[in-house]
């Protein structure tokens, strides 16, 4: 508010026209809802990167994108990256980064981890990987301390039990599951934090697409479990972020 | 085989006629298949009880069907009876007992139990009781042992844990869940035996009416999971009952 | 783990047996986790109620379950609760609450607020108010604070633009819809903290029982929003409360 | 009717038999049809082009069907044409000119723009763009003003507020939107003239294809926003065409 | 924007402090946005209602909300309002009036019929007649002009073919109709105005309470139809209002 | 075309004004219309029945049609009736009976049976018949022979196989199951002639309200099947009859 | 019967064994059912010819089944043959021919057109005259005689209007759209005799691959529609051959 | 239990410290989930082999996985290989063997066929034929006795007839059927073992990529069928296999 202060006195002392002041005033609505974003974005800037969301927008688009949004974030992710995209844009943007598991491309350095707190990723399987992998660069970029427990579903069940304590003391829990997604019901009867799920289009007939394990997952009988959507791992990871932050300050 | 061979040897003796042999043979396709039919049902009341379905069935044809049924057996059921058909036909058929929790009707006298083998009742919440007791009075009325595990879901699992063994001898184990049916992953990936899962309609929204369980029933990750319709307390044991006969001898 | 090292003492020390120290060990799996459950329910005990979820159940069961878990805890709820349930319930056990809006009932002492941070909750219309107030009946319980802003949607928006500041300076937000679910977008969109969406089965035709806003919050174009099942207000609410008194420490 | 009139008296004047006026009545019913047809059509090809639907054509029927309507009109439309249809039909008629974006291709030469009324067209994101562009390029072929406001949706939000007079002052809007499809419902909460809403395939998972922002735009708390089939930007155009026309007269 | 240039002239002037001018301006974006709202409402004062929809609200709730409205508005209803809600409101509110077929309650004077050009209002059959009526009754309180041809189905196609002047001079079209709603495609085949389609949910079976409808309609061959929700008069007259409306100045 | 010849010939006389002859001919392309479908009715007449659909309209409603019907038919049905239609419909049109399995009322008499050919009504269980009666009270409304042949699903099969002479004569068969709908392949496995298959809604769970058996019939591996609507007895008797009385001409 | 007489007086007379006789009795039912099937075969092979369906099946796989099935018939089809299936049998089976619009192989001589009636083929698009064709080689292939009406959708409804005797005077009708499918009602509502629907793919978006069309056309309000499968134009054809033939004889 | 009474006693004899016990112990819980893990391994081992599913893995994953599990198995087994997948697999492998008709590589020495008792393996097509051997390689892996009766649908009944002594001496039955799956509930009429049936993918259009399928399965009206996901031949056979090793002891 020290901006609209400042108009008025400057037009009060006659520095400032009427017409002047009023256009200022006229955009103020949306200005002031930039300046509330730019507060909010400075916020964010601190620790969330800008994400480009790649499935439907031309490669050119991309890349216009990324270097548009460069200019003001020190990382920029772009995520749903094939191996197509990423040929194109890391040749017109060699400083880029592909994490091919994560089908994302990171622009610009990562930050030092920030948190004490810390987010757990937990899979069903090996196939569920590459959506937990876009979780963890997400969380990276946003300077978030992740531990990892992979291919925890039935048949490695031994591996998230002999990692309990990894579970037992994060500050927000991401479980990505495929199949029936039964994962998220047994994660959420034990951790005492918030569980993000991610329910994955891994499985086939009756899965159909990840409906399946979508609607286990939100019906679960254990009620710390909230959902996004279908190999949504960057939406799972932004909300844990927001968690994990608020946990360590 | 029997028959066929005295109609031939009669008719070659001049005893029985062409005409009548004819007649005799045109309809031992169905005749034949009839007698398959009697046998096979030899063996099935052995154990099996016969069962009316009564949704959509009018009292008047349920009382019916249960007199005609029971000059030929020595126990009959009926499911999916609700209070007002139970009134009915209790006042027709005094001999008949309503089974309540089980929307069961069962007419005539249970058998004593016959095998050593048995089948486990697991049943994830309170709430998915009444499914499980329709396939407990089946199993009675078929002669067949039964152990059960009720209310074994996230919120008493340690009901499951205590009672470990009772699922690891078991022959055949039904269970039973709502909401995600992620127990029935959990069963599947301990147990020895066939599992068949009945999803019920307990839950609500996006549950759609059990359609989500059923989902993740049938896309369990354990691979000795198999799946009867929403609420088939019946139907899970009607197989349930034949693996564990098959068992016990 | 004191508990293991004096029975193996004990055993040592010839004070009890090799039998009782097989079996104690033989249970240990169960029991310990058990502990882990107590101590996990005595963090819980410091503020998350345990809660009944009553459709699908007798009201004698709720009774009976409602009386074992009041044993335990200062603060019982059974939600989903409807008149007829209330008035058996209320009769049974008079010192029950029935609070009808938020279709809940509440059994014991409400704590004292325990926390600074709060959660907020959003709602659409006046019809979505049912489901916020069994989200907010339940922070109650749990000791959180909340901040309510009921009717926001297209018609009352400016309730909330001129309480932005909840808005923006909340912990956690919920977000409770029905129609299309647009609010929770909207509201993600400005949100600094994470953003749990309920859809609510309120309106009709394609609508879908709530389907359409489920998934139009799964599908939601700002990355903050994680979404629990169809008028779900409760467990909305226990995530909303984990993230809180996360903040809060 | 001047031709059937002419008729009778020719018939009258004897210059035509019995028979062939017969004839001429008989086929009365569908000619008479044809000749509404033709006078619709008439006011039609005032402004509102011929369009050909590409898909489930073979390349040789579109371009028979092409030309046989160009002979009637001064521009012809095809849509939903892809990169192979486009090489094709450019090839066998050169003066056919491909709107990549768009996927349509326009055959004649397009009308001065007629209307001091203009639909506006808001997409939410760069990827519903091609629906936009669908829309727009059917609109420029009817002679029809337009505004674009592209990429509007929760992090352009900006633009929409900058040119909200546009909004304002458009006598239809068509609103293009993928994921959930909020974006109709904040355009039809500030609108003052019909929305048409055209949900797009954009998204992933739960979106199914479109699906999620068809419902979610169909279940509008904004009582102005009517709907057609998902990515049908023609559609959509061609009812505002109509609608800026009425309002231009 | 003159309340604007007054206030900062009255502050230069000395007239009103900073602190005040402050104030003032922090609220100006949601003011500003209030001022356009009652801009716009007093546009739509001259002819729309204000609507409550009923379900899903208690009583109550209805007849404060009514009271509120009427406060600002000369007429003002209440849609999907059953014999229950509108024997409740109108003991409370004796001036309302009850309009059963269409199951709206009105609440005031309705206007003189302002228009020359009118809404024409189609149902296939008698069954569809109660959502062509919440059309009728929103038109004709927001002054518009209707002519109404019911029962214009396959079995009463006549009605439609002796009246086909009213299709052709009509502003805006509604077409009311369930089972598979093939009537908006043979009514937007000929209509040289906006269709707008209201799927009902008159049918039974795979017509999944109107979805049959709703998807044949949104799939319709007619270029010039776009969809409402299904049962939803209200939304299709709002549009269409606005047509008339836009047509007729 | 009688008519429009003594038209032309009594206007060229001057017994006819051209104003008259006119305004007759530009009604014609709808009076022809109507003269087909008198024409088109006459043949109906000689044994197809009007028939009324009950559900959605008022009981007023019913009577009126029924009446207006009953003027220039002598036998008019009305389906889908339940016992409150019935006994509203009864007490003003005494004339009228119910046949509440069918829930069908008939006003008139019935015709003699005027075919040869028959149609077979078969159903998979006890439940089904409803819908058959549906069918059975058309067909003989119409003047169609019948053979029925109930219950003949895996319980009852051999009522069928005892009956196959039944099956294998008929010009059209109705198969009317409910649950999986496999009846309607195993009839279209040995029928010689076209079956027209009546999905119910026979049937729980994952039937869906009868979608298991109408998509099960669809996809029938018998290619003789066509399938209507779920409980569609109406709509099956309509067309067997056609395909009946052309095998009997 | 034949048969079954020779064999007993064969085995009266001693020229049979009662073993041999015994075994051929065994064999009865199923060698009857095959004499049966022969029998019906007989009948068939007057005019309906054998259909291999290629999809799912190699290509190794359809040439075996044509040459197995050509030894019996005269004439053989493979349908839902795509260009590489084509190519391979042509070049195993050069007597093969590919009616490529079809995707239909023929293995043998088309018979003679054997009947007065005819099947009428009614598509509402071009895109539909693939699976039309699917129907009218079969037809030609059973020697049914055949009328078509492309293309007589809401574009094209002049060539239905100007052929309208072909509709009249059919025995049987195949309608065959995408989309929402209304012609289906249209012709059901003018056509004299039994009308086969066959939904088409042809659309996108909410069209579901054919399901809108599907619903559409089981929902029809014109109760002479029964359905088939999306794209099924082969089990239209035979219903539709089996009618004809009755209506001919 | 051996394990932890020798540490007891080694503990208590000073062999072992307290602090390595207590470690011991400690992991107890998990370990001992592990040896019953181990225990129940054994079991599985004596004829159950390891398998990995192939699907949404890389290669290298794959054979990572094959290589670890060969080394504590004498037949491991990867299913849903396609063609890639097997030429890398087996280049690396050279060992593996491809299955090809059963998307099956099988690692190691298949064992000798240890039980009486059999499966019975019955497809209703050709096209299901690939479903029907991942089953059967999955059995013969398993050391289970198999029949196969392939393409006993409608066209190929015969060949069930004729063995029809499989079927009804079989243990466990495994019924494998696309489009309406009609062939579990004809196997279910006549089976004395349990039917487990498996829908597939086979079929188009309504068939819903086996979705029909799999609801007609799920609602059969043989009481024996219980389901597994569409196409999840494995599934079944894992289950059939516990069957038919419990009736051979």
């Amino acid at each position: 508010m020290e901006y609209l202060k400042n108009l008025l006195e400057e037009y009060k002392n006659g520095n400032v026209s009427l017409d002047k002041t009023m256009n200022e005033l006229k955009n103020l609505p949306y200005k002031d809802m930039d300046f509330a974003k730019i507060d909010h974005h400075r916020h964010l800037r601190q620790g969330f990167p800008e994400v480009v969301f790649c499935a439907g927008k031309t490669n050119e688009q991309i890349v216009e994108i990324l270097k548009e949004l460069k200019r003001k974030n020190s990382i920029v992710l772009a995520t749903k990256a094939n191996k197509e995209n990423a040929d194109f844009i890391l040749q017109k943007l060699p400083q880029c980064r592909y994490h091919e598991k994560a089908k994302t491309i990171s622009y610009g350095t990562f930050p030092k981890i920030k948190t004490h707190s810390y987010a757990c990723l937990i899979t069903a399987g090996t196939a569920d990987i590459p959506v937990a992998e876009e979780s963890r660069i997400f969380l990276k970029a946003a300077g978030i301390q992740t531990k990892k427990l992979y291919d925890c579903g039935v048949a490695g069940v031994h591996r998230l039990f002999s990692n309990v304590d990894d579970v037992l003391n994060a500050s927000a829990i991401i479980v990505i599951a495929g199949m029936e997604g039964a994962l998220a019901s047994i994660i959420g009867g034990i951790a005492p934090c918030p569980v993000i799920a991610v329910p994955t289009s891994i499985g086939y007939g009756a899965n159909l697409g990840g409906i399946a394990a979508l609607l286990g997952m939100l019906n679960s009988c254990a009620p710390t479990v909230s959902v996004v959507n279908i190999d949504n791992g960057f939406g799972a990871a932004y909300s844990a972020s927001m968690i994990v932050k608020q946990s360590d300050r």
